[in-house]
């Protein structure tokens, strides 16, 4: 399958055409962004990393008969995907406490939740990607009451499978962030990537954190990082 | 039913205590905040007519069996009410675009909305009281599920009849906020009041506001606007 026309570019990867209309190949890129797109910077290896970590990801997800747009792993940094016409909403699964729950709500931070938290936001750039509900989504049009129902029991059921999945292999699972995409069926289906830009990660023991706040908090160690996670949930 | 000790004091309100242990006086100010208590100043005769107010509509309210903590208008702006154990949140709903859906979410300012907005604040000064859900009202240990459930069908049910209230009396009922609290067998109670500090209202024909928005905005005549919806209001 090659690519053709670039159709997408997203701050972390890059959507091309091929000659099959209903599937797209997505390229992963090295660049970084955090805090909005206020920190730009680049993390060597991170889009060939986060191609495999994903793809490891989604195949383990149809074995839960997930649905997802993963079609199969390509070369280096690609991956074939069903073109899906995506949602531009972000669900939030959070287990432990800590970012945004913290600094908006005064959660103790890495507190472990007694029940995990469901947040949407809306995916706007300029208005700083906002927290929002089911009600605000309807309203504005982007999905339908079902179609959030949809989201969430999706979100529910990929954060039990993945927090186990990490947990034997020495990893906590602290919160997650998925996209989602209509099919031409219209059917609601996971898209975008699951890898350390998109999750939080951290090591069971000792709550080394393994993902995108070690480049937001300038901890170093990012490549690193994410190389951990590939080893760890390679060895199936 | 004499005011005994002052129990609780709000930035609109004083609870005192009454002989009576399940029941309490509620005292509206003239005090007026906005902005999460950044902007401070006075309404003279404010107290009264929010006592007035919120008495007519919490009486029509049960005349459709919706549940208050209401009990009978006393002298001047006291009104004797439930003793309930309050619950930190506050419950939204919008029929009309403004304030912080414009600034937040970019909806055209005034824009009737085909599908009417529910949200859920926790209110809390020191955070600017967020926007929250009901899973981080769950994990925070501030309401039950149901609860929340409760409070949106209570939310819907006191939007549909206020909204034709006021339909009928030249009125436009654009937003408002209301609080829960529990009696003492547990059940969910309204509480607080619902008065041109609480509620967006607007003249039907002109789109004046008659609301808080005159202080908040420096409009002036907010006196008369108040006094105004007490009038309308009063010709049932």
């Amino acid at each position: 399958m090659e690519k053709k026309e670039l159709l997408h570019e997203g701050k972390a990867k890059r959507i091309y055409a091929t000659e099959d209309e209903t599937l797209v190949i997505q390229e992963f890129k090295d660049d970084a962004t955090a805090f909005d797109g206020n920190k730009k910077g680049s993390i060597t290896g991170k889009g060939e990393i986060n191609c495999t970590i994903s793809s490891i990801l989604f195949e383990y997800l149809h074995s839960y008969h997930v649905p997802t747009h993963y079609v199969r792993r390509l070369e280096g940094n690609m991956m074939l995907i069903k073109k899906l016409d995506m949602i531009p909403l972000e669900t939030v699964m959070r287990n432990i406490a800590t970012g945004s729950l913290v600094k908006r709500l005064a959660f103790p931070d890495a507190k472990p939740l007694d029940y995990s938290i469901f947040e949407l936001y809306l995916k706007n750039d300029d208005l700083g990607d906002p927290l929002i509900n089911e009600y605000h989504a309807f309203a504005m049009g982007i999905a339908r009451p079902e179609e959030i129902r949809s989201m969430y029991r999706l979100t529910a059921k990929i954060n039990a499978i993945l927090k186990s999945f990490m947990e034997r292999r020495g990893l906590v699972l602290v919160d997650f962030k998925l996209e989602f995409g209509r099919d031409e069926n219209g059917d609601l289906i996971l898209g975008d990537e699951i890898s350390p830009d998109t999750c939080r990660i951290w090591d069971r023991k000792t709550h080394k954190k393994l993902d995108k706040d070690r480049f937001r908090f300038d901890m170093g160690g990012v490549e690193k990082a994410y190389q951990e996670v590939l080893d760890r949930i390679s060895n199936v």
